[in-house]
């Protein structure tokens, strides 16, 4: 008989209208591939030759202030320009440009140079969130998307340890969000309720996998995750777009992130590498073209077996389907099995 | 004015209907991220450790024969299972699996531990096409999809440098060729043409984009490159699937394989790591349903700058859209400016 802990499978992604390949007995075998190296120095609180630190000169000679908080600048190598002129519309539809505007900014989480943020504060989380809406209300007057996200770690392209995430808005909707709208939208026509609210109200009494759940939100495994730890934030509540959440919603999501975090850098005992970042619903829209979206955060992260071991999704990923390697069931069961102390903070 | 070589802006898909943002000035940023580890080692030609080197034992005891030529035999632990039983429907249109059939095999290139596709003479490459031809027609009859492929290099998940590759069949068409048959119907219906042979006419003619042309085929940086260096390989005439390649076809191949991956090896002096795959017309459709498919093969190499830095898919790639710091016309330019001698070969 099928089952789904021995069996290979695929499981469909609502959110994306894609599947993903599950070989659950193919954790087992050996690996003799690439290590990452592991980065387990200790960093100082202030860095001189950091360019994100407080204080210090940027490579465009600008320098950063004294700042406490967060802090937010342009990027100095934007993907993205204000300005860029209108293409003319090409005649083949073979080959097919459109011009992009748009702007590219970096988040400097804390001036503490040391700290990432399942270390900071539940306040100073609190003060990332904060800045985190105030720019998508910001970019989102001028911008029909703006996509707030955070690479952590060399493994992800992270060039610097300082802790930091960026914010790029563009003048169209990008491909994933756009799939996104398009799902959410069919779901809520048919259903006349929304997808991932529907989501979270059947894991939470599932409980199979969910890895953190608070007041207002919920982190769960996705049932069709293809990233080996990959989660979902979700909010308990109806809410389209970062903006609208309020104080306590906001720090509730605090209290979430850090337990969260806590739990996948306990994991491996390492300091978690991932993509993580915000989708809500696309600015400019009447509220009946955004009826169906419902804010949330995806995180993910590559490392499979250990702290020097990753996921590739290479070969028949890239040209075929993804493929994971253990089921969500038990990526939620060992991130559940985690303390929410940081190893760095525990006494032992 | 609008300027594709200055400004930021999208480049349309047809192959899979999505989009790719080129942002041209930013290959001018400075890099202090992660180095890959770049192994210049020579190799010997038998390796007594390596599993896939002829004579020598595999992990579940089997032992490999002395081939001569290529060699194929089951993934010791493969991702698919030819028996897999049925999974029953689920109710939830949220939670929706079904259980996957297929098979994984791996195929070795060469009994030479030491030499990679570009460093194999023109019949030892038409042997390898020869093998996918014929593996590709023994489970296209059993499943729906044929995926051949390589993963080459430790920076692309390779675990083992004997020249190597795989071959996963699966009782359905995965989500990427899914969208492609999707497009390539599409086009068809409307315009009365195969997509890919209009898109090998255009480019033959332009020369913008062609890195490598042959008699049967042709190599170009497509106008919507995702990768830095992504090339796609065109047949010049019309066919759906590997086994129907002809003998003279085939030998045509293995010169433009020689010549397009030599080219690659000599751009960063490196054996050039890249996930490549074949697509063609899936399995078990009707003539009628198949029409608009065009064989054809992806590189996707992931160095962007040197032998040690490569392109991140993270963050915005992978919430947002896929995103390339060089044109791809920059990129068939370095191609086209290489030589077609070996760089371990040459005198110099
Ligand atoms: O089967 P291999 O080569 O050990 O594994 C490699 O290729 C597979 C297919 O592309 C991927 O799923 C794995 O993540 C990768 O490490
Ligand atoms: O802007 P960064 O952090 O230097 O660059 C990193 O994030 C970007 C956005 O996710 C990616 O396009 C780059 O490939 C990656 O290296």
């Amino acid at each position: 008989m099928f089952n789904p802990s021995d069996h290979p499978h695929r499981r469909y992604n609502p959110l994306m209208g894609d599947w993903v390949l599950v070989s659950p007995h193919r954790a087992k075998r050996p690996w003799q591939g690439q290590q990452e190296a592991v980065d387990r120095s200790a960093r100082p609180s202030h860095d001189p030759t950091c360019y994100l630190c407080p204080g210090n000169t940027r490579v465009n000679g600008e320098k950063n202030p004294d700042y406490t908080g967060t802090y937010v600048f342009e990027n100095d190598f934007a993907a993205l320009m204000p300005d860029t002129p209108e293409a003319a519309p090409g005649a083949d539809p073979l080959f097919q440009t459109m011009s992009a505007r748009g702007t590219s900014r970096v988040i400097c989480f804390s001036p503490d140079h040391a700290k990432s943020l399942p270390q900071l504060s539940v306040p100073a989380i609190e003060g990332v969130i904060d800045t985190w809406c105030a720019q998508a209300a910001e970019l989102g007057a001028k911008y029909r998307w703006v996509q707030v996200f955070e690479n952590k770690g060399a493994v992800m392209g992270c060039s610097n340890p300082h802790p930091h995430g960026q914010i790029w808005a563009t003048s169209y909707v990008p491909n994933l969000p756009a799939a996104e709208d398009r799902q959410q939208k069919a779901y809520h026509a048919e259903q006349g309720r929304r997808l991932l609210l529907d989501v979270a109200e059947r894991e939470i009494a599932a409980q199979e996998r969910v890895v953190v759940q608070t007041e207002h939100w919920v982190a769960i495994v996705p049932y069709w995750a293809a990233w080996p730890f990959e989660t979902l934030v979700l909010p308990r509540f109806a809410v389209r777009r970062l903006e609208e959440l309020q104080p306590a919603q906001r720090a509730d999501l605090a209290v979430l992130l850090k337990r969260l975090t806590t739990r996948y850098d306990n994991l491996f005992q390492t300091s978690f590498p991932y993509s993580m970042g915000w989708h809500g619903a696309p600015y400019g829209v009447s509220d009946a073209d955004a009826e169906g979206w419902q804010l949330h955060a995806h995180f993910y992260p590559p490392l499979l077996r250990s702290a020097s071991v990753r996921k590739f999704m290479v070969g028949f990923e890239m040209l075929a389907e993804a493929q994971r390697d253990l089921t969500p069931e038990q990526a939620a069961d060992r991130l559940r099995a985690q303390s929410e102390v940081h190893y760095l903070e525990s006494d032992t």
